[in-house]
């Protein structure tokens, strides 16, 4: 029973939370002059098909992740939260799961917090990787 | 700006588990005799042509509850968790939402779980309500 312990642990949000926000505070130690990421291509770190408004340049997702790092960290919820109001898909989704059991609704949207926030603190450390391939220095 | 902390306060998901968590507590203490909620129908508390599987007894909801506060308060996630991989419309939406903005995404997720969380808080403290009218105690 013992073993079953550091497996739990690993799939903790508040670890998930923890470690993204290691990885942007990181991400703000190596980038000293975030100004060069400015025009420089994201393809690689988002996908730029599915969603037009995350085609930005690099300079675009070091600032998006660190706002969205804030926002983890207070853990505040804007509930007239403009970004998911103004998109469509992923209102009607909302309108779907309202119908849903609370318990599978729960462990969803858990679920879906943690692999997010995983997913970010990829993307985070890509970027910062990407920077220093910028700047010349080797990992 | 002294005025805007405790309003952003109230939105914070971190609040609304905790809120949620001690429902669950009063609940547990004001409840001595859970077997009295046995075969009483659930329905003015979930929606029972929503999803079939919430239709229980209160004794159901009762137990349901308190695993879910189990999950809260450890904010432990089931990678695969049975619950939501045999919910097909569940997987659905999440396949749908693997494209999305990812900043969007995490602030759907967030929203999601403070809402259900929320949700769940009400479910409770109605819960506890009924039994005080099943063994005729005036609230």
């Amino acid at each position: 029973m013992q073993s079953a312990e550091p497996k739990l642990n690993k799939n903790s949000l508040l670890l998930a939370l923890r470690r993204y926000s290691s990885a942007v505070g990181e991400m703000e130690k190596t980038i000293l002059l975030p100004s060069l990421l400015r025009d420089v291509p994201s393809n690689e770190v988002w996908d730029c098909e599915a969603a037009e408004e995350t085609c930005r340049d690099l300079y675009g997702n070091y600032l998006m992740l660190k706002a969205i790092r804030n926002t983890a960290e207070s853990s505040l919820v804007l509930l007239d939260d403009h970004k998911t109001k103004n998109n469509t898909a992923l209102n009607k989704t909302l309108e779907q799961l309202l119908d849903t059991d609370p318990e599978a609704l729960f462990h969803f949207h858990l679920r879906g917090l943690f692999s997010v926030t995983s997913n970010l603190t990829k993307k985070t450390q890509s970027l910062t990787e990407k920077y220093m391939d910028i700047i010349g220095v080797a990992n």
